[in-house]
């Protein structure tokens, strides 16, 4: 039981609070692995070279939370991003395959209007996650 | 951040693993309260001498998860148990109340058939809690 942790991250001020919370449990159970993750929701009517400039501004965006991680004492941590069409499915593949027991998501991306109280890779999650699924707001 | 946590418990085993996840969390932030919390949804068609009957199974159940905590070295804990329409709605109601600022609960609840993968409280505490919310399965 938190030993095995991922935080998703893109860039929101909800997945930066997620990233607080999920490093605060990381600092208290000390053994356990915190795995940052970004996922890209490839569309397809992105260009290339759109594409090409996003990836550069995620991995900057990974490094950057990897060095906060650090900087906040943490030993063991890692960054991953990966592409798929869906956020939420993505975070479910990589949590199984690397045994995660607890996944920290923020309530909301970047991208939705302020009526959403939940956003949809939140909402999938809390649906289909194996295991304990933390929600920041 | 996880100084005041609340956990909804209702005889189901999802609730008795958010009961041991919460625990967990309250054990290793030493200086958080946690609060165990039962709410009897109340059903118009049941009857006097039945809602008795389970406000002392509902009373005694709560006093051994408290003395389980106990049991566990935990010192600030305290059990509530309130009756409402809505165990999520009430549950909200508390952790505004009580400045609660993590809400740990089962995934589904004791009535639930196998199919819902997830029920209606977590559900709506996902929509619409104001803290972070923690969904164990």
């Amino acid at each position: 039981m938190l030993s095995r942790i991922l935080v998703g991250i893109d860039g929101s001020t909800h997945a930066d609070k997620a990233f607080e919370y999920a490093t605060s449990l990381a600092k208290r159970f000390e053994e356990s692995h915190l795995l940052i993750v970004n996922i890209f929701e490839k569309f397809a009517t992105v260009g290339y070279s759109i594409t090409a400039e996003l990836q550069k501004d995620r991995e900057e965006m990974l490094r950057k939370y990897l060095d906060r991680a650090k900087a906040m004492g943490l030993k063991s941590v890692d960054i991953r991003e990966e592409e798929g069409s869906s956020a939420a499915n993505q975070i479910l593949e990589i949590a199984k395959r690397e045994n995660i027991d607890t996944i920290v998501v923020g309530s909301r991306g970047q991208y939705l209007a302020e009526d959403f109280l939940l956003g949809s890779t939140s909402y999938k999650l809390a649906q289909s996650a194996k295991c304990a699924l933390v929600i920041i707001r």
